[in-house]
């Protein structure tokens, strides 16, 4: 995969097409800017689309599992046999991703892009791997960067597939133990901020834990001094598997023209080096929901993005990305359904 | 209607199925308290149904619609004639609440409360007019207590044939020019708020109408002196007919043991007269959004309900609820779809 290549296909959105947008809203059966946010979404996302009366289906949400040596530094709750075991349940249908992206009519891929030890995975799951697992983050980088070039070209791959498939909107899903320390490393390094700001407790570690894991995210921030001004460095150095194939899947997306929505902290620490690689996919993307892991409104922040729901969650899996589906959905319905002033014969304002 | 009697048949919700749920989402495939509100939604819906494995479908959104008598001292944006068309935008599905129901497989039912004028109604608007709107409520009571009980029966008979009908949950919605004047002086009697507090632009009118709409709202509470000890007395001389309905659908769907997911500040203003004629009620309330529209935030502070969307919307027709519907359903589906760590064979946590 070519990098450059890939980044040189994403465009700008059609700033034509949202004033378009903006003017038909306008004259919907409603008082104006009444549907508050709704109507932002979907001002959005017909410029993205490039026209007004645009759909969301078929979508897809691609769950990316891969493991990490630094959870052998005990930054998480759960053992590291918890992400093929997760990968399994997914094949099985019985996970949270599956139950909402069923509600949500998506599409639910799963992904091997590197999960520790041998499996003999159902035929649903993908097999990408690129290693099992990467190295501890803390000790050196997570990968090389012709790995981390690999997983783009993956994650973009995926998608491409999918937009053949006829599918028109991409859901970030992840699964990863130990994948909320590279997550909060690689927000620390694309946001500035420092290690204690934007480790969070992830699947739900004591005290201890947390103060392990902001150690150890801060020694990985001095070791390896990352930049965003090297984005594909500080990606390999910090990133895991399956947060470079979201990079991708970002990318690939915005290459292809349809929307993403992000789930949560993971999802964001990859928005946040795919938007350095490639500044202009930062259109393409919204936000699903602020997600309670510490870190997450730092990268929100970073990116720009306001997030569509905000309820708590801390689970990943895609599950914030799909909870916050139905607005999307409703964005694009209130465009291509909703009558007009003048066709419903409705009055305007008095004044 | 006896209110008495309605008031009596509301119990109290089920704690110990609450416990059982809890348990149940506690062994399921996700850290612990990871799906965030969605595990408080759960739990308390099925107190509600009173069983664990508990389904959201099929539900209705009931649109109760009529005009205000105070609409003509110039509170509203919009001519009183709006409230009839829009009950024929509704007849023909163009509305937003039209095109929200749809999306989220919601019935819709159309009721004419008290809509001014002489109407040919197609046949599915429910013809339950108690008069042509109500009496100027800065000027006397908008409606006789009479009036407001059997609004308030009709908004519980409604709710008792959906549930005779097969319906499991309930969604307000309401239109009527004129009826977030009514809405503002219901709320600051129930909170004790004053008229600069809760009342705000509705749907969209400029200062001078806004310092109107207040000074109306304030000398409305200086003439009747309402208190949130006689609610009913309250309702009648500042309420609408469609909100005295909706006091009846909160209260109706209560005694049936079904959950209402109110819509923005109208429906607040409702909940809290149903709150106050029967406290029991307000565990049956799920807030779906917190509107824009100032004074929203008095009632849900006085109902002790959390917001589930916080978009920005003002719109009412029922849009809020519906647009929060999806969340509640994820809700019922992790309880009755989601595996378990033992189901699936995942560890738990390794401390």
């Amino acid at each position: 995969m070519h990098l450059d290549e890939l980044v040189s296909r994403i465009g700008e959105v059609d700033a034509r097409v949202a004033e378009a947008a903006r003017k038909e809203i306008d004259g919907k059966t409603k008082p104006q800017g009444s549907l508050g946010r709704i109507e932002a979404i979907a001002v959005r996302l017909a410029s993205i689309y490039g026209e007004v009366a645009f759909d969301t289906m078929p979508r897809a949400v691609v769950v990316l599992a891969a493991d990490h040596g630094v959870a052998r530094r005990g930054v998480s709750a759960y053992p590291s046999a918890v992400t093929a075991q997760m990968v399994h349940n997914f094949a099985a249908g019985g996970a949270a991703v599956n139950v909402l992206a069923r509600q949500m009519a998506a599409r639910t891929v799963i992904v091997d892009m590197g999960v520790a030890g041998e499996h003999r995975w159902p035929p649903s799951v993908r097999r990408c791997a690129l290693g099992a697992g990467t190295e501890d983050l803390a000790a050196g980088p997570a990968m090389s960067e012709a790995q981390a070039l690999e997983a783009i070209g993956t994650g973009a791959a995926i998608v491409a597939e999918l937009v053949r498939d006829g599918c028109r909107l991409m859901l970030t899903g992840e699964m990863g133990i130990g994948n909320s320390t590279a997550g909060a490393a690689l927000t620390a390094a694309f946001t500035g901020r420092g290690a204690a700001e934007v480790t969070g407790r992830g699947t739900g570690v004591a005290d201890a834990a947390l103060a392990r894991k902001i150690e150890v995210v801060a020694h990985a921030l001095a070791r390896h001094a990352p930049s965003a001004e090297r984005p594909l460095a500080t990606l390999a150095a910090l990133g895991g598997f399956e947060i470079a194939g979201l990079v991708g899947v970002v990318l690939g997306a915005a290459a292809e023209r349809i929307p993403v929505v992000l789930d949560g902290f993971i999802a964001g620490a990859a928005a946040l080096a795919a938007v350095a690689l490639a500044p202009r996919a930062r259109a393409f993307l919204f936000a699903g929901h602020r997600s309670a892991e510490r870190g997450h409104d730092a990268a929100l922040a970073s990116l720009g993005l306001e997030p569509i729901l905000d309820l708590g969650l801390r689970l990943g899996e895609g599950s914030g990305a799909l909870l916050a589906l139905p607005v999307l959905d409703a964005a694009a319905r209130i465009l291509r359904e909703m009558a007009s002033f003048a066709s419903a014969g409705v009055s305007g304002p008095s004044g």
